[in-house]
């Protein structure tokens, strides 16, 4: 059967939701994404084209968008295009130029559907794509989840290719004489799925016929795995779970006395951003008051409860201003000049009044922080000072920072940070105490 | 840390029940199980090597078995050396090489265990083996169970090594200056392993550093989530399933009341040699009586179950002798000469006599028969002519064959074999009817 043919068929079949809707199909230009335009404009929906320009290849953008317009215009279909400036963005968000670029295209893409009232978006994945994906997951070590594949459906994006090798795909297009744009990053910048592409895969494809084929056999296997497993897990959630909206309390008791205990663990949280599953896992019979974080979420052991709380964005980001004199909150710090330097002890430092800028500031330590811990010259992040200090969980959780903006003057209670050391040249001492008041 | 150290504490945590017991290790000669030896060597316990000579390389293989004596003499232990005829062995059970080596291999070594009292037998499959394996699975297709890997302990064989790679290996071995055998047969018997281990592997690996190290964590993940999956497993089975020992009865209602139908249902069945996955789904809906064929169990709709049960060797092999004249069992068939070709019907044939050589056979059909059409040129499997013929599951089940030797003549009631019907050469006609008898 042809591909328009066998594609029709995949439509009825798998999206028949689709048909009569308003769909927006991204569209690079490129070989996928053109086929799609016209595989897409032969059925009865309403399609539009929506084109990014990263700016990231200059004048082959420009020509890329120039093409998806005259695409779109040629087949008398409404085009949207966009002009990003992606490196900015990612220098601004600290990511990626690829994360930046993702980023970027799916709000756009969001922001469309929302305004123009568009059903769905259409993106050009196929089979070849998919099997790179599972590959890219396999070399960085992956899970049941990470090898079933992209999803051809995931709330409003549709990916109605992903059956397709891009063998087919291509000579669907040749056949038809359709033209599409050549990317030439594609050859540069992601390392990773180009060595796989180009030297990894077709190797891999001269081992057996009906590789692809297999390869989609394999992946309907594996989801058919994890839908078992999703299964299993409303049973166990059912089971050990309680509580619910803001927090979850799991029955530690009832928990253990199901087989596998570590693996339900993994699946009951693993969706809430934890890293460490040794500590996790150490908790079940910790002293009650242990804990564990992520970046969003506490687990903390109370008798024979875990409970899970979302760190709320308000108990991260507060931030108290501690003003040179008077009292400082929530806890209590007290700053005087000193003549003198005496011994630096856990809750008492002295530091070069020149080096600060009031009002400081105090906050929880967050995990990312570093600082450069008093007589070092380098810099440690926190979390492997208090690693190294053997600070128990329970008190980690305690611990607050005095900092000027962003850098760490003081973990309290444990280590000063070199750089605000009183040196030779310091003209006035400060000394600062914390007194515990609780 | 060192290999022999590794291994040690790999052995402590792992396979502590190892520590003193009599251990028989498969020594092909070459690097890996030359370097297991080494290793347990080191080790308190009472170990010999067993060494299959599988006559396959001529003098090489001898030379492979005067090795591995020797190593044995030089670490004075007990060695047991074994030659197989293995092409005549694959010959006579019609299996590739490959395939005989593997069940000659394992069959001796069971023998030796237990006629020598040998608590364990180890083998030195590593890292990189079950690398390889699990990308044969995925070539060939496979789901979850096939990406779990070789496991490191199965029954009474042990695999101590499959922690290790093989540079890790090499390097220990060339480091205390160990001799081995390098197999010639590497670089040619195994088509797909070799393609996988030379071409494929190889650029595999130079993707990430930490390549190995991350495919193992993926193995244990894998591993976690088949656990549960099996978990959940006992309770669907105490839920849906009642009877046992000859036949499970799988409860119908109660199967599709849970979610994901037929995952459950290839969960429950797939140690049961079924293949035709929609077949057994579409049980759930047919009618009283419809059966679905595995090679050795049936499974039987019957009102509001599904009854599996084993089909027994004396069933699927059982033969009956035809002779030319007098009565046939345990279907009625009548032959006699013919002056003339009549109309050839489903059951009734014209055939040449002269290509036939009495008592002719007569059984059940099995998967895997194939037979040449009456009218077609080629040959074609039994399954696909049912399947092309749209014969119903039930009367399949009941469909015999009239055989020379293991030549299909007749499909009786169906088709007969275009090699036997009458040309102008013939000299006798025999005219056989097919008389119902019950």
């Amino acid at each position: 059967m042809k591909l328009q043919a066998l594609f029709e068929k995949n439509i009825k079949i798998n999206f028949p939701f689709l048909i009569g809707e308003k769909l927006l199909i991204a569209c690079s230009g490129g070989l996928d994404s053109v086929v799609l335009t016209h595989l897409m404009k032969q059925l009865e929906c309403e399609i539009a084209l929506a084109h990014c320009n990263f700016s990231l290849r200059g004048k082959e953008s420009d020509g890329d968008e120039m093409f998806v317009i005259g695409l779109a215009k040629s087949l008398e279909i409404p085009v949207f295009a966009e002009t990003f400036d992606t490196k900015k963005f990612a220098e601004e968000h600290k990511i990626s130029t690829q994360m930046a670029a993702r980023d970027l295209r799916y709000n756009w893409f969001a922001e469309i559907l929302k305004d123009f009232k568009y059903d769905y978006l259409l993106t050009a994945h196929h089979l070849d794509d998919d099997l790179e994906t599972f590959f890219i997951n396999l070399t960085r070590g992956t899970g049941l989840n990470g090898l079933t594949g992209i999803p051809k459906e995931n709330n409003k994006i549709i990916r109605p290719l992903l059956k397709f090798s891009r063998q087919e795909i291509l000579q669907y297009a040749e056949t038809n004489n359709f033209k599409w744009r050549e990317d030439s990053s594609n050859q540069k910048t992601d390392y990773l799925r180009n060595k796989l592409r180009l030297e990894v895969l077709p190797k891999f494809k001269e081992t057996n016929e009906s590789i692809l084929k297999n390869f989609q056999k394999t992946q309907q296997n594996l989801q058919a795995s994890q839908n078992l497993i999703d299964d299993y897990m409303g049973l166990v959630f059912k089971l050990v779970i309680s509580g619910g909206s803001n927090s979850y309390k799991i029955n530690i008791q009832k928990l253990k006395e199901l087989p596998n205990t570590d693996a339900l663990l993994y699946e009951l949280l693993h969706g809430f951003g934890f890293t460490e599953w040794d500590d996790v896992s150490n908790l079940l019979d910790a002293q009650t008051g242990k804990m564990v974080f992520s970046k969003t979420h506490q687990l903390l052991k109370n008798r024979d409860e875990l409970i899970l709380t979302e760190i709320s964005d308000e108990n991260i980001s507060e931030e108290f201003l501690v003003p040179k004199t008077g009292i400082t909150s929530p806890i209590n710090l007290k700053i005087e000049t000193s003549k003198y330097i005496g011994e630096t002890e856990k809750n008492l430092i002295y530091i070069a009044s020149e080096k600060l800028k009031f009002p400081l500031k105090l906050r929880k330590w967050r995990s990312g922080d570093s600082f450069q811990p008093f007589g070092m010259k380098g810099k440690k992040k926190l979390s492997k000072f208090f690693k190294d200090e053997k600070i128990p969980l329970t008190e980690k959780e305690k611990i607050w920072l005095l900092l000027i903006d962003d850098q760490v003057v003081w973990v309290i209670g444990h280590r000063m940070d070199d750089r605000f050391k009183v040196t030779e040249n310091t003209s006035e001492i400060l000394k600062i105490s914390y007194l515990k008041n609780n």
